[in-house]
């Protein structure tokens, strides 16, 4: 098999070096041959860098959507317009398209997919969500006799490098965020990812596959860490869970509830367990229970594996045999995702309140008129450093509540005169959600 | 595709339950149509009892092997002799195999799959390690661009169950196996589980899959966990380690170690979590680096999981592909599997001492002469209740050393005059053996 190499940054540089220094790397486990042919970009510098051989280097695309014999591209130019172009031109000409994608497949996959099946081809991601963890091998194959009712997903390296500093060393937002830029698991403008949206584009991509239905990536409420306060991370820790950012998708009998937010889970559960730049992803089915995948979600080489055994796959034809029975979200029915309003989880609420007697009176009495049931309540001493007239915590967690109570009620908790500050509410994961029947 | 269910026991009802009952499970998620046309046992009381269809009983074999229009068989019949006549008259019927036989796959896995190449059917076995963990999918596609150099299992939910509890609430070795009997974790006779050999077992499977080559399942040494003192789990967990039974597989440089034992392993490391009946398989590949699979080791529906994955590769007509490409145990080479005495690790030594001057020297010196090197070394008071004269516990952890160093050392030692008792001596994992080149 042929294939063309389109972007060669960290990634594209680490498939070309495997593809081209590490033949043996697929050949001494399978009989699968696959020969890069070309490797575009617009600069080779970093190419040049890496050793890459300048006989493979092309800076013409038309080249390789006329070369024949190019059976497969793979996309790793990034970012949307210019990659959906190539992967759009190269489907056409009948080449099957390997993406690490995460933002496109998200927003275009649907589009793409029907495009590829169109064309007779194939279109394969595993790249795209969880770097080196095959977890899409996971969901389309290994848990296909599951009815899965809830998938959650550590799935930004950098977000939980930043949130494990922050609860293992104590460490605030900004002190993380650089500690982890040091560490090269930050970018220099790291929006996307604090801001938790490149961990929705991969529960998009996850939850169609999961639950076998269209997913609206627009439709997906999404927070990210940067409002992280290290207070709520030390609070958590006390009632025994830890903050994650995650991607969470569960079943509700009225629909599909998707979000992307800081959340705290029991320390006993796996996930509570990654750390640093790992990722990982719980996923819950009602055959086998509970299973997780565990991984590097990030870096050059950890990314070329997966884009590697999308290429074997295709390579063997086994793929096309999967892309062609599998329920993929080109051919899934749209799902019923639920506006946030509707989520129905547990909270861990921070209210900053005047020391003085009936105030907790006040509080539960905004919660009870909004059917909200109180699980336990922490009067907390005031932050060093802060004067008391400022008000002192009072961390509130919940029964399991609809959403959309609970910010009604916060607002009118927020409008109490015995009220200093506006409330903090971060959802609480519940602990088991193993369903098999 | 129409399919024979061989033994009818827990595993077999949960898989013709979710044939017969949820016939939409497959259905939903795939266009593969699986019919399940006989089940094959010689009594059918506990069919019968999971109202299973009487019209699907057969206890008739010849009549599942003259019927072509049977694609495939499931064997579930377990042991080796029957099992195994079954396979090999139902392969040389050129129908397809799927196995949840542990057993049987690890001591004659590559005469059944050099059968099934002969007669152009494929054997599939995803259920025989890890239950419902799509583990074999992982290490034969997933991971395929991987030097895999290691692999750590936690693969028998009974022993996993009882450490947990020995761990946590500090029980001996029998309070925990009771406590596990009870729960329905533990058969009446457990000698498989906890003597070692089910891990074996896994062992073999997974590490011929893993390093490509033969693996000889009589070559692999075996400690069960039915030895283990409480007093070494909680001196282990003051060092910072948790006692798991592993299955451990690791490339030196001389050959392959493997072995199955109950072994150290850092708090840190991800399956130090793994807890009660779980289990989970670490791989380490050097273009991914480290991954970690996690999820029910056992029971009827989760293992009817990983039986309908492989039902549903073979439907689609992928797993054939897959078969025909990757180095499976039968085109491998014969591994060189290295003798115990060359396992090259750290270790963890109790040595009951008496309490004099002078001990920790003839200790040390005996250790010294085998160029063994002390890490750490504990001197603890006796446990309660026992009198100071039969002396008092001696922990020392080494760096890494050969194992029949450690052996011989440990032999001198023993001799001892100060020495009174029999040492204990388990070894310690490694905590980062990641090796992204």
């Amino acid at each position: 098999m042929n294939i063309a190499l389109l972007g060669c940054g960290t990634v594209g540089a680490a498939v070309a070096g495997l593809l081209v220094n590490e033949k043996n790397l697929i050949l001494r486990r399978s009989n699968a041959q696959i020969n890069l042919k070309y490797i575009f970009d617009i600069n080779f510098d970093y190419a040049r860098k890496k050793g890459l051989p300048e006989s493979l280097f092309c800076n013409n695309f038309d080249i390789i959507i006329s070369d024949k014999t190019v059976d497969t591209v793979i996309e790793l130019v990034g970012g949307i317009d210019i990659a959906k172009t190539f992967i759009q031109k190269s489907l056409d000409s009948k080449k099957n398209v390997v993406t690490a994608n995460k933002a496109l497949m998200a927003q275009f996959g649907t589009e793409l997919l029907s495009l590829a099946r169109k064309n007779n081809t194939s279109l394969a991601f595993e790249a795209s969500c969880g770097g080196g963890i095959p977890i899409i091998r996971a969901l389309t194959e290994g848990l296909l006799a599951n009815d899965i009712h809830a998938l959650y997903g550590i799935l930004n390296g950098t977000c939980n490098y930043i949130l494990t500093s922050m609860t293992i060393e104590g460490k605030t937002y900004n002190q993380a965020l650089k500690e982890a830029r040091k560490k090269g698991y930050a970018e220099a403008d790291p929006y996307l990812d604090v801001s938790g949206i490149d961990t929705a584009h991969k529960l998009a991509i996850l939850a169609a596959l999961a639950f076998g239905q269209k997913i609206d990536f627009n439709r997906i409420p999404i927070s990210g860490i940067n409002d992280l306060h290290e207070l709520d991370v030390s609070y958590g820790q006390e009632l025994g869970y830890v903050i994650k950012l995650l991607a969470i998708a569960k079943k509700q009998e009225k629909g599909l509830s998707l979000c992307t937010r800081p959340a705290f889970i029991s320390k006993e559960h796996p996930l509570a367990w990654v750390s640093g730049p790992f990722n990982a992803v719980s996923v819950y089915g009602n055959t086998t229970g509970h299973t997780m995948y565990y991984g590097r979600g990030a870096g050059g080489r950890p990314t070329a594996s997966a884009i590697l055994a999308d290429l074997y796959s295709i390579a063997i034809n086994s793929y096309s045999k999967t892309f062609n029975s599998f329920l993929w979200p080109d051919l899934a029915p749209t799902s019923k995702q639920l506006p946030v309003e509707e989520i129905y989880t547990r909270y861990y609420m921070r209210i900053t309140a005047k020391d003085a007697p009936g105030v907790l009176a006040k509080i539960s009495a905004c919660l009870g008129n909004k059917n909200i049931s109180i699980s336990s309540v922490l009067q907390k001493e005031p932050p060093p450093g802060t004067d008391p007239k400022f008000g002192v915590p009072v961390v509130i967690t919940t029964h399991k509540a609809i959403e959309g109570n609970l910010r009604d009620a916060l607002k009118e908790i927020d409008e109490l005169d015995v009220v200093k500050d506006k409330s903090i509410c971060i959802e609480i994961v519940e602990e088991d959600e193993e369903k098999i029947i």
